[in-house]
């Protein structure tokens, strides 16, 4: 396996042998080994000195279901942290199989000029992308495809990347003509543009595979994995993610009063049943559009759906829970026609829908349209695609939102949005948000899942779970492995260290594997301390441990000793 | 003595008699024992938990010259850490007199309404003061005095205030017509505008004098100590800080290579000699404005003008060096009538000139008008007024403009832009920069005039020469002291000791006037570090460490390990 190292200052391709200290690694566990041991923790994040990390996790490549996913990483100019942000789409599957461990871009081009990497079956080369500049990730992608060849999987930026928004992500292609797959969170794709990467081409594996160190192991372990996948009443044919993907749990996030609505104001959206993931499906499948796809080759779930509006046209794929969260009820949107459209709009900028998502409802509460007004909120995120004034401050994300407005609830911690989770009603959530190195983020330790473990509401119980999910959520992460397939490797998680030492031959048990995933946390813990992250840093705003959240009436109240201690047993 | 306490969100007044712990405390070191004792370090600086203090220092009401500056602190919403800015006026020498060691604000009112606090001979009381919304200071303080008297005394915050840009500072009107004193750095105007507060209106304290303990001792110190400052060569009725002001340093600092320029993109500029403060003197001359002036009762260095168009009628008063700078030179323009207009509107708004015009170079680096481009940057300057969304932007100061249009060249440490000198060409700047609890900011700890004493581009001796200069700026911010003043009672400690003793008889020597210098330091540096502040948030910008500034081509080269040994001898 090599890295590819790229030099944008400098023009140069350099393919080198996996170092040692890198061997044992993947995706996020990768990436914050790199960051630790190459970037200094107190660079500009947009400068020169930082680096960005595409890396498959230790179960790319083989075919496992549901663990193609793509990590990409690099310190974040949103947190001024370390960040590791995942997608779906082909990369992560194709990566391994040409024997590439990660690309690492470094340096940065000249101002203004703008480059591709195009990567193929034994080579690479970077290419000028000048007549690509100001082009949304849709047409990047069509554009390249019809350039390099149909079944080639593009990552690129949109307006936002080019523009260093600090809300942009980064958008890879999938199978067929599927454009939805993000890398949103953290400001990654402002990384990307400040180097002057608008994309990256790579060729199809045609005819390659990875090779198996022991394969009967792995072929043994990989499919029971499968079959508990499939069998996994939430997850299998039947079960509510397959139906409903993320979008199943909207009515249950509302019904426990954590849905964030109108700018986080409360927990309860009145117009919450359009929302549902129930409705979602029924009005795909009235307007013959798609449920039941997949993201990644060979996923069993298939959670993804094709919405279309109401002549059967496409508008977006996969519309996901947070967004519906984020830019449905935070937003006083009750149509998921309107929502689908703002994610269309945001994935063609190449730009974070959480992110964007809190900004806008930030600018609503500071008077710039009226909550529910779609058109006027179409118009306000428009301009994040024009570089308007206003369009680059929302494309900055709601720190910068509030500030620039005067806006003092700002939901965020570590200077990124919260996803669609209150965490004065899920609390879990809140101490997560509150200690995770990447800042609020529920793919870090998600305890909605965890509610009928830990009462939500109350204080109890919650440093223990967050601290579990977030060590679940390396190991997730640094696989490749999608969030929703988390319950048969907690069952057991001898079918993981099965799967990686099938393929690695590294002889793992699972204490092994334990460790690994908490060295993940503890890597990443040290870049933020030398970047000078402190608690104080990670506090839940203060305004929510203040205003009680309807229905609940119920503050942040998790105390601060208590999210100091979340890490004194990793 | 007596603590004034403001509480704003229950609208009520509290006369507590001073606390044993304030008791020997002023102006800075005061504000920083109350940050400590009172405001928690991790509050949001716009929430009620901030409070705002008004105080003077220990000579104030004691008429010794240039020692009436008023101190003004809370936690700043620009840096995140303490922050004490000064301004002369007449405040500062009433209140003592009026037996108030200190206003503080506490609380906030109902969002949409103001107030103004009015502190009479024996009483005060807060009045509504809607009417006076959306009026800048210079309006607002003309209002107040022609309802309450002319010769009282008007603290007010402007546009900027209102809006919580984090730019606002607080103007305070000095004697007969004088309105352009200003307590301007570091965003206190947004936390007094957060409070709900617009102004407080002072009555003159007619026949009041402070109580002192030993009169002869006193005066004796304070005679002596006025002496000195009529016989410096610099202080004097020929010395160039009299004759000329700040602005006497124009030639100085760009003939070393230190004068922001074009975002401080070069250290010399071209048009510089338009911009001395002996042009500065001889046009006003001419046209018959007044050079020689005072900002605070009985200043015999008189450092102060009134800058008047070719007319004669006035447009600001002072023109100062820190406005030429970042107004001038770093926006390109080498006419003072330019920079006096920019100054009086900054003014009027209520916004700190040296964030404003930082925030204004980026702008221009962004592109959003030329360099030198007089009446698009006076347009741009007319939004912070009207809060245009980029009014907004660019009154949120440099760091929010650079990350809004995505500018890296962001001359800003902690949050606060820097002031004029580039801290590659004067390093010792840069060490002030780099660890004061403060941030950028050159009252805390200036450099240029030891320039001969430690070469100014040499890395030797800056980390010794900063934090000399620090503990002096401590002394002298929390005495009430003008940075000029400095030269007597650096020459002669004596004189200060004798002249709080006169006044408090406290029986110091000058060793605890040492101690007690210090300790407004380390005070300040526990509030920020209780606050979250590190290191790394310090640090020059990357830029100035890789960018190497004509005209002497040297990058900021101080070691990060003499930074952070700065305070080792503290």
């Amino acid at each position: 396996m090599n890295l590819l190292r790229v030099n944008m200052s400098e023009h140069q391709l350099h393919w080198e042998p996996v170092p040692p200290v890198y061997d044992q690694l993947g995706g996020r566990a990768l990436i914050a080994r790199l960051l630790l041991e190459e970037i200094p923790p107190t660079c500009d994040a947009l400068g020169p000195a930082n680096k960005l990390i595409f890396a498959p996790g230790l179960l790319g490549g083989g075919g496992v279901s549901t663990a193609g996913r793509l990590s990409v990483g690099g310190k974040s100019p949103l947190t001024n942290g370390v960040k590791e942000t995942n997608a779906g789409g082909t990369a992560g599957d194709t990566l391994p199989k040409l024997g590439i461990k990660a690309v690492v871009i470094e340096g940065q081009a000249q101002a203004g000029e703008l480059y591709l990497l195009y990567i193929m079956a034994d080579t690479a080369e970077l290419l000028p992308a000048n007549d690509l500049q100001g082009q949304g990730t849709y047409d990047t992608s069509d554009r390249l495809q019809k350039r390099f060849g149909a079944d080639c999987t593009v990552i690129s930026i949109g307006q936002a990347g080019e523009y260093l928004m600090t809300g942009a992500g980064i958008a890879v292609t999938g199978e067929r003509d599927q454009r939805s797959n993000h890398a949103a969170r953290g400001g990654l794709g402002a990384v990307m543009g400040s180097k002057g990467l608008k994309a990256i081409v790579i060729d199809k594996a045609l005819g390659k595979s990875i090779p198996l160190v022991d394969a009967e192991l792995f072929r043994t372990a990989s499919r029971a994995f499968a079959q508990k996948l499939i069998n996994d009443p939430k997850l299998g044919t039947q079960g509510s993610q397959h139906l409903y993907g993320t979008a199943s749990i909207v009515g249950a996030v509302n019904e426990i009063g954590a849905l964030p609505t109108r700018n986080f104001s409360t927990g309860n959206f009145e117009g919450a049943a359009d929302l549902r993931g129930e409705h979602l499906r029924e009005l795909i499948l009235e307007r013959e559009g798609k449920v039941g796809t997949r993201c990644m080759p060979g996923c069993v779930i298939a959670c993804r759906n094709s919405y279309v509006d109401d002549v059967g046209k496409p508008i977006v794929g996969t519309l996901q829970f947070e967004t519906i969260a984020l830019m449905g009820s935070n937003l006083g949107l009750d149509n998921l026609d309107d929502v689908a459209r703002l994610n269309y709009m945001c994935n063609d900028f190449g730009i974070d829908t959480i992110e964007t998502g809190a900004a806008l409802g930030i600018a609503l509460e500071a008077g710039l349209a009226k909550f529910g007004d779609t058109e006027a909120i179409l118009a306000l995120l428009s301009q994040v695609g024009e570089g308007t004034t206003l369009g680059r401050v929302i494309g900055n994300g709601a720190v910068t939102t509030g500030r620039v407005f005067g806006i003092r609830r700002v939901p965020a911690v570590l200077g990124q949005a919260m996803p669609g989770y209150d965490p004065r009603s899920l609390k879990g959530n809140g101490v997560t948000y509150a200690t995770s190195p990447q800042g609020a983020d529920h793919t870090a330790g998600n305890a909605f899942g965890a509610r009928k473990e830990v009462n939500p509401l109350g204080v109890q119980g919650q440093r223990e779970l967050s601290l579990k999910l977030q060590i679940i959520a390396a190991m997730l992460d640094s696989t490749g492995l999608c969030l929703f397939a988390r319950p048969p490797v907690i069952a057991d998680p001898q079918l993981m260290v099965d799967m990686i030492n099938g393929i690695h031959g590294w002889g793992w048990n699972k204490e092994d594997l334990d460790r690994f995933n908490r060295d993940v946390l503890r890597t990443e813990l040290e870049f933020n301390r030398r970047a000078g992250i402190t608690a104080a840093d990670h506090r839940i705003p203060e305004y929510m441990c203040q205003e009680p959240l309807a229905p609940h009436n119920t503050t942040f109240d998790v105390p601060d000793s208590d999210l100091d201690a979340v890490f004194n047993t990793l």
